[in-house]
């Protein structure tokens, strides 16, 4: 199995129905990209201060599914269209599993 | 269900075995805290610059769960006696998923 991790910070002042749109248009990716084995994303729950305001974590067979997933034009768009103009830092790791 | 994400960046010239001796005594954690319900950790796979150095996703059936686990000595132990003396930087998410 191959994990993708991904975690942002939104910039300040971002909406929260901006944040909701960001989750349904992920949530259709693994309808579209059969290479996804699971998919969950979601804003943080506020347990713990410092914590970054939103994360994905994706799974795969292997990383060439994880490489399409990470290119797929669909993708893209959700990242250039909803992600990218709302973002202000983003950490990420991919890791066997 | 619950997901717990962390990234974690190591101070540098930190030895990969150290890293290795971190991953099998995070995989103990399951065997010991049984509101555990998936495990996954690794070390970046090295497919893009500027990722994180090491990744752990752990899934909950909520978050009184996570509490749990995060609170529990035998993790608290892990952090302070491998972890925290090699960390330069954490960032963390939990979502409802």
């Amino acid at each position: 199995m191959f994990t993708h991790v991904a975690c942002f910070r939104w910039v300040e002042g971002t909406d929260p129905a901006d944040v909701d749109a960001i989750t349904a248009a992920l949530r259709r990716l693994p309808g579209v990209i059969p290479e996804i084995r699971e998919y969950r994303c979601g804003p943080d729950a506020g347990l713990a201060e410092g914590n970054f305001e939103y994360s994905v974590v994706a799974t795969f067979d292997g990383r060439d599914d994880y490489s399409v997933y990470a290119s797929h034009p669909v993708h893209r768009q959700v990242i250039s269209d909803l992600i990218r103009p709302r973002l202000a830092a983003r950490v990420a790791v991919q890791f066997e599993s």
